[in-house]
């Protein structure tokens, strides 16, 4: 067979669902893909509204309530996906449970203040980590995951308060600063803990080859993110 | 001046709110009852979120969690009006935080059950004061009310789980019983407590003249509502 290769791959990158799923492995990490972000979107719906209760006024209340209620549709979305793909949305979701559930009870805030910065330190890691694997998806679950990511960006609000709060006292950086850096390295800790446990998934992170992810790649992703925290930290008047 | 009065008052039901409003009497009862109802869903959004956490799967989980961002989407649009018509919503809720909170701190629920026969009779009677309310107001007032109402209904599914919890157990139905009691009598407590705080709504509320309410004609209305509720204990299996 001296005929050129009829079949040359095309990247996942330019495949559309039905022809990047012909690969069980891809099909395989993005069904992990989107059950870990759905179970993500859930638990966040549970604590933003656990934290509305910290609220000192009800249109700040409110304002949580908002966030909550949007992490909740993006479950929606994200559910529906798995359901027109034929699978099972608990079933995806399950391995991810336990890591997300450790996450939010190890972080549980114990006020207002580390209630607005860890939802908006998680708003922005999950945004950071949507679009760090955009670019490894087909470009139907692609068009997905970065609805979903258009859809974040409430949490801006917390911004302004916790400046305001650290302005009005500045020893509250401290703490804050603190916090901050404890809400990272508790969401890296299940992040790795995730990562050893999901090959598929992990080995499309990475945009790796499917018998075999590069961990060092993996690291570089979680250095980015991390970098990337840091700075937003800093602009808040938070240096972690 | 024997003329025909050129001002023949035309009914509330019949207006539009332009018109309506004019009458300050009945523009304080409406920002009232959008005050009361948007304080209403706000604190309903935050329990279902919070009895969310009681889920036995992540399916039940998920339609609590739906249950709440509907709630939350109700606020929107009752706070929304409210700024429509130049009232502060958090002004206009105000008078019924302390009655809403009561009521929900001294009916948190203590398991699943509770949690779901909470919502459901929630949510009943929350459909049966809306339909109520609904023929006092102008034209306006009606169709947000109406809609708002019109979206509810979720709770159908705690039926059901209620249900099957009682047929494996059936010493279960007596407690819910209790306990649906319980939630009735604490939601007439508080709603009495509003009624005598708020002339001008309870007025309104049994379409009575601006100088005095009928407070019998209000007990009939807690009546209706109360029957309601005891026909839909009984169709749950739950003599009330």
């Amino acid at each position: 067979m001296e005929a050129p290769t009829p079949d040359e791959p095309v990247t996942v990158a330019a495949a559309d669902w039905p022809r990047a799923s012909a690969d069980p492995r891809y099909r395989a990490a993005v069904v992990d893909l989107l059950g870990a972000l759905a179970y993500g979107e859930l638990a966040a719906f549970e604590r933003l509204a656990e934290d509305a209760k910290l609220a000192p006024t009800v249109t700040d209340k409110a304002a949580l309530a908002r966030m909550a209620a949007a992490e909740f549709h993006h479950f929606e979305q994200l559910t529906e996906r798995l359901r027109q793909i034929d699978e099972d949305p608990v079933t995806a979701m399950e391995p991810f449970a336990a890591p997300l559930e450790e996450f939010h009870r190890l972080t549980a805030p114990s006020d207002w203040l580390e209630g607005l910065v860890k939802a908006y330190v998680g708003d922005a890691i999950a945004a950071d980590f949507y679009r760090e694997v955009a670019s490894r998806l087909d470009t139907d679950t692609r068009s997905l995951v970065l609805g979903v990511l258009d859809d974040t960006g409430h949490a801006s609000f917390a911004v302004e308060k916790v400046r305001s709060a650290i302005e009005a006292e500045p020893r509250v950086g401290g703490r804050l600063a603190l916090w901050a850096r404890r809400l990272m390295g508790e969401a890296l800790s299940q992040a790795q803990r995730v990562v050893a446990d999901r090959d598929a998934l992990s080995t499309m992170l990475v945009g790796g080859v499917a018998d075999g992810f590069d961990l060092a790649e993996i690291g570089r992703m979680f250095s980015r993110i991390t970098e990337a925290h840091t700075k937003r930290m800093a602009a808040l008047g938070l240096s972690a």
